[in-house]
């Protein structure tokens, strides 16, 4: 995305989107508040809590942790002045493993032992792509970013368990190369491509068909890169059916207070 | 420590020493398996249990997590073959806070709800100083490392809470640079050091008297220079009063089967 055509969205603070997705503004938020982090949702009780975690200490790829909101606390340094429970665009609502809803705003079924997992998201090294000359064919075309189940499994943790959920871009053939240095720099947000090529060996049939997000037709001369997803935990939920679980929906982050250059490393 | 005086510990294996332990040798393990990575240990039931990993999750320099064992298991990929009740040469057990025994085998006080954390060791890149030429005094002097309670306090977690604890090794001044750039590189085993020179700034009125651990002789023309220490959850225990938990002995570590090298970055 060139300066002249970037959305103004792009330049908005990350307490003002918050607000406008406290107010409603239901938007995946893919290149808003340019140079802030995002990050992934997953919300359970704090009986499922120690398994959650353990999950994401042993699958640290699609599972970094930037933060922790310990039971019923609804605010924290992440989000100043925020709202865990309204501040999401969209959030997926799980109940034994089935999503009933996509609320824009979840206080009707908050709980007291609600504990809040806040991960890594890519979208944060996505300006750092584009800052490189690497487009974002999803942002280009106006879409959510395509993400896909894996049959790459996950390090199971208690009663966690599933498979490994990447998002995809195309990137020029001769830039992928450029791609991978420039991610690898941002461990915290999935940091390198787990995968660069060839989606079937990742048992993914049809790039068309994604499990979450919306389908990017692939440009010319592109190929398909694959980054571990923060929707991971979502997949596993859907797997292990717990009573009861919340994640954002996917696309629809958290845009933190965090810096994108928070997560790099030198 | 030059190869001609090397103790023939040295050489031995991780299962070698886990059974040699389990067999009741209760020595401090610093400089034991060349080569292999040693482990600090915090035990406690499962309903502390997200507690411990959420605090070890917020403070990774002195709580690094190389493994957990989940609620029962006894056994896992870095003691293959081995039992966490009994391989280590030495135990600290905690009621209330308080130590009330410091055993060598811990079978009798096991519960099938303790879940079991091991954490980076700083004896791990020993090894990798002593390449370098920077000899460690506390081998030297046949002691333990010491290690000391600062006024540091960590972020703390649910019901956790407490002090930073560093342990201590003096280098000659003019290998301190060195000392740092070799250990940086192991960020899972506590990484830099936290603190180089002045205990004082620390809250650590005598050196010649350490919380944990064996007071060392500075040689002349040395400096104290301190490195975050994973007796940091039990400090955390001494405070918080937990019922219940169990950690190492201080310096007799778990030795693992995992290499010093895996625990290198680039």
């Amino acid at each position: 995305m060139n300066d002249s055509s970037a959305p103004s969205y792009a330049n908005w603070t990350p307490r003002a989107a918050r607000a406008a997705f406290r107010d409603g503004l239901a938007t995946q938020t893919s290149a808003f508040c340019h140079g802030h982090a995002q990050a992934n949702l997953i919300i359970v009780p704090a009986a499922q809590a120690f398994d959650v975690l353990l999950f994401a200490q042993r699958n640290p790829k699609p599972c970094p942790v930037l933060g922790v909101l310990e039971a019923g606390q609804t605010d924290g340094p992440l989000l100043a002045g925020g709202d865990i429970r309204t501040d999401l665009p969209r959030y997926a609502v799980y109940e034994n493993g089935v999503k009933i809803a996509e609320p824009t705003d979840i206080r009707d079924v908050w709980r007291d032992d609600f504990v809040t997992f806040i991960l890594g998201c890519s979208f944060t090294f996505e300006a750092a792509l584009m800052a490189e000359g690497i487009r974002m064919a999803h942002i280009d075309q106006g879409v959510n970013v395509p993400m896909y189940k894996t049959t790459r499994r996950c390090a199971p943790a208690g009663s966690m368990d599933g498979p490994l959920v990447v998002s995809m871009r195309p990137i020029p053939a001769d830039r992928v190369a450029d791609a991978v240095r420039v991610t690898a720099r941002y461990p915290s947000v999935h940091g390198a491509p787990v995968h660069v090529g060839n989606p079937e060996e990742l048992g993914i049939a049809d790039l068309s068909r994604p499990d979450f997000g919306e389908p990017v037709t692939i440009p010319e001369g592109h190929i398909p890169v694959f980054w571990a997803c923060g929707v991971t935990p979502q997949a596993a939920v859907m797997e292990t059916r717990p009573a009861i679980a919340i994640g954002h929906a996917p696309g629809h982050m958290l845009v933190t207070d965090a810096r994108d250059r928070d997560y790099l490393i030198p």
